[in-house]
């Protein structure tokens, strides 16, 4: 097992990831909550607690009230929300209990955001169940949910107590989600982290073939590097924006086919091919290190293909929710294991990188 | 005019009281925040609106964007903030947007919501026009909404960017409001400012005569007691409690009455005389500081009758969210000028207190 420190001004807590932790949580939350409460709350979806609810009770005295979530984007709204305060408040919830969140992404991001407004705030633990959570939306304290206008424009910062991302649910993880989830793993590699990019080359069958090792170490490695960066910037004022490589054009796929045809993190993976391409052009990364990024993101695919038109893509990239006062802000790879953010990329540059990108995204590798 | 300084864990602010400050919010905005951004929203009541949205354009070269919401408790739930969320979204809101909300109560408790959760959080400025709303709910960051199963039991901690407290809107203020919001400053004075006790015994004809100075003082009193108790304690884990002097049972008579019969200062009057007689009793303040407080409370009365039964009301003081645990928290005033929190206090105790006030309020004074 790995602990990861994340400090932010708000908050301190422990990450910790590697295997058996879903069956000895009880203890462990007790640790990081000084004691568990007299309400508790668990917070999860469906077909998790069909998988690991067993699991997840045997370390509990008293078992937690359960509630649920349905997992799909759809589900991620206000009416969800309320309907979980007033769930809370029925089961007697007050400024004292406690909800653990077990589940993916969605689960997550609307427990969290749960938990941040609930009497104005009550302590919450994550228990990510798929890798992409595990790596990403668990850590750092962005809850929150959808509006019909668009994804996540709701929400709060509001850091856990501690987040327990176990090895074992990733192996009922379907193969795509997998591979989608490891695409955020590449980003943190190429922004931050070159031993991560090296391992991931050499170890790919390992990782994709779910050696818990080699997964532990991925997650770990990933957790680390966003843990540094939101722990020096906690409310995405600067070096936070780095973690957004590839979400540009990425949101814009997102948006345009309608959150139904691509994974996040295949539209993630999609975004920093463009965003390799513009850091070739710009000369802040060599053709050498541009083919080799480029082969590690193909290693984790396959990427779906895509039928677009540049210029509707284009226009997306425009709604994105970073960028203020219309600015077009790009996060792009400094070599290897290093970012900028630069906001002066012009027209002509996004159209070069977004044709590139959609030349590639019409014919996939296998 | 009066400037009061606010500085909590998460925030700095400051806190202007007097005249003149609803023509010239503008340029104190723009000094506030730094520079204007780019969308600028101003959440009002419709009868704020009427009376005071020309006043308050008028120092603004380019209108802010204007949004409504109803005053009254039954407006102030979920489906209010994701309309108004839309409402932004819809007229351009980012990241770098500005709400201004300019009414009583209820339309900042709301506003502050939103402004806290639009995009996970976007400055705002408090700029309220009942009494209540300038000595109390504008200052120290809380806010939220009801469930149809309580009150406030949805919400955030999010510190505005500034408040300006401006004394010309009080002109237009019902007497009874003026009267009920009074109480907090009574409060105010019973539990930390000893002086602010003499000058509302002494000045009482010319601050219910609204005399424009009178008034100015009460405010900054109130605001001041309320800042230095908000910036040693944010989140109400502690000292933050004692601005709970006579809320528990003046919530439960709000509970009780279904919140229709009486305004929120004026049930907390009732609850001040329960607690007073329940320090009287412990000792924590003499039987002649006793009588003088009873008589200030009354000084801005009249409060009024109630007819409720003692056991209905003392069980309702167990529903108070201030209880964790299951615990009864009880704010007493020591002396004239302090205050301390006990947990200890007796069933018969509690039955004495409210029996005590029930008999007064039975046949007020007049």
């Amino acid at each position: 097992m790995q602990t990861i420190r994340v400090a932010t001004p708000s908050a301190r807590y422990e990450v910790f990831a590697g295997s058996g932790l879903l069956s000895t949580l009880a203890p462990r939350i007790r640790r990081a909550a000084g004691k568990l409460p007299r309400r508790v709350f668990v917070l999860t979806s469906p077909e998790i607690w069909a998988l690991w609810g067993k699991t997840f009770l045997t370390s509990f005295n008293e078992p937690p009230i359960v509630l649920f979530q349905r997992a799909g984007e759809r589900y991620k709204n206000m009416a969800s929300v309320e309907k979980l305060l007033r769930q809370m408040i029925a089961a007697g919830g007050d400024r004292g209990s406690l909800l653990i969140v077990l589940g993916g992404g969605i689960v997550g991001d609307v427990g969290g955001f749960v938990a941040a407004i609930f009497m104005r705030g009550i302590p919450f633990v994550q228990v990510p169940t798929t890798f992409l959570a595990q790596v990403d939306s668990s850590v750092g304290g962005k809850t929150g949910v959808n509006l019909p206008e668009g994804k996540n424009l709701v929400g709060s910062f509001h850091q856990p107590l501690a987040v327990f991302a176990d090895i074992a649910p990733l192996g009922t993880l379907p193969d795509r989600e997998l591979r989608a989830g490891l695409m955020e793993s590449v980003k943190a590699g190429i922004i931050r982290d070159r031993a991560l990019v090296r391992f991931m080359e050499e170890r790919a069958s390992e990782i994709l073939g779910r050696d818990p090792k080699a997964l532990e170490k991925v997650i770990a490695a990933s957790i680390r590097m966003k843990a540094g960066v939101v722990s020096r910037d906690e409310r995405e004022s600067g070096l936070r924006m780095i973690l957004n490589f590839g979400h540009t054009v990425g949101h814009a796929i997102e948006s345009t086919t309608r959150y139904k045809l691509l994974l996040h993190g295949e539209a993630v993976g999609w975004g920093m091919i463009a965003a390799l391409f513009l850091a070739r052009e710009r000369g802040t990364i060599s053709s050498l290190q541009f083919e080799r990024l480029e082969r590690l993101v193909h290693l984790y695919g396959p990427l779906p293909p895509l039928r677009l038109r540049t210029a509707k893509l284009v226009a997306a990239t425009g709604a994105d929710k970073k960028n203020m006062g219309g600015v077009r802000r790009f996060v792009l790879p400094v070599g290897i294991g290093d970012a900028g953010v630069v906001e002066d990329v012009t027209p002509a540059e996004l159209d070069a990188a977004v044709n590139y990108m959609l030349a590639c995204a019409r014919e996939p590798r296998a």
